[in-house]
């Protein structure tokens, strides 16, 4: 019996680079993650191929979907549906791949509910730790900037606790190299190892 | 405020090879990683410093030590005594370093009774992995061997019911690249980061 794979989540504010993390993590060659494809009701755009970027769906087929809880997720942004259909997620995870999710935090917190054992990555602006130097650097910058900032950073804080980890988007690579990290340690767990030694000794 | 450190103990079965991965571990570039220096009563050997291989104490001072509880963990071989001293981990945590301890399973135990909030990382022999092979591939071994190697097996299971994470020794790089991963990981953990981020921002 193959383990079954992770469910890796990666969201974050928006604006805070997830969709360039995922790209450059996924143009990696020791990469064994499997990118989940979305579904959307949108018109493909050129060179887009269905089953690839995305599967494209009718309204109707979309609606469908929602009705039989056949979405991780889902969101409608300008008059068309997006979403994570369950089907292909479940499938790659029992064939012990494991899958990525790149998705706002809205639909972060929908798998979450659907899916608890999932891994959560907030991916977090280095803006947070900027705001630093910039409170003690005061005098250059007006009150009301600070203040604004330090209100964003407190409600992108309190964002983080659906979350596993936090990893800070500070440099590209080191964002990624940390992500890698995560499913690796993630791996080597304690619980999910012995888990597959044990079923491994009743192979007798 | 500086973040502490975080006390990662390295353990497992003897003959699993601890010493060998804790070497390559510490033999690489980029290791963050800050060993900690036991203390014991045997003599030094030649070339051996005092404060950097070992802390050199007399039976007297070593039981002061025990007595006073000064010793994370110890034990007694053929003589002489072994042990890690507090002050030296505490230290290094509480200066932001992690501290690495490479010990025997009993010893790992001791210190996860005083120090539960440590990372516990179990190397397994890569031997589990291949009984499935000698299982399945039965006849080539004889019975007793075999029974004989799943009852260790068992055992080694059971031992790692202590630990957060298991690494496997397939081989000395690997098994060095994800305890790295796991070290990296852990200081991504959503817990530690955002209490980083709050304590940050009362800078104020």
């Amino acid at each position: 019996m193959k383990e079954r794979g992770l469910l890796i989540v990666l969201s974050g504010p928006s604006g805070v680079g997830k969709g360039t993390v995922r790209k450059a993590l996924f143009s990696q060659e020791d990469i064994e993650l499997h990118y989940s494809i979305s579904a959307t009701t949108r018109s493909p755009r050129e060179g887009e191929v269905n089953g690839v970027d995305y599967f494209f769906k009718s309204h109707e087929e979309f609606e469908h979907m929602i009705e039989h809880k056949k979405l991780l997720e889902w969101a409608e942004y300008v008059g068309n549906y997006y979403g994570t259909p369950i089907d292909y997620v479940e499938q790659s995870l029992s064939e012990g791949r494991d899958v990525f999710l790149e998705i706002e935090v809205q639909g972060a917190l929908q798998v979450k509910e659907a899916f608890p054992e999932g891994l959560f990555i907030f991916l977090a602006p280095p803006s947070l730790t900027e705001l630093k130097s910039r409170i003690i650097g005061r005098g250059t910058e007006s009150e009301d900037l600070i203040n604004n900032r330090m209100k964003v950073a407190k409600e992108e804080i309190e964002m983080m606790d659906a979350y596993d980890y936090v990893v800070e988007n500070d440099q590209v690579d080191r964002a990624c190299d940390r992500i890698k990290a995560i499913v690796t340690a993630e791996h080597c767990r304690r619980d999910r190892v012995a888990r597959r030694y044990k079923r491994m000794l009743e192979v007798e």
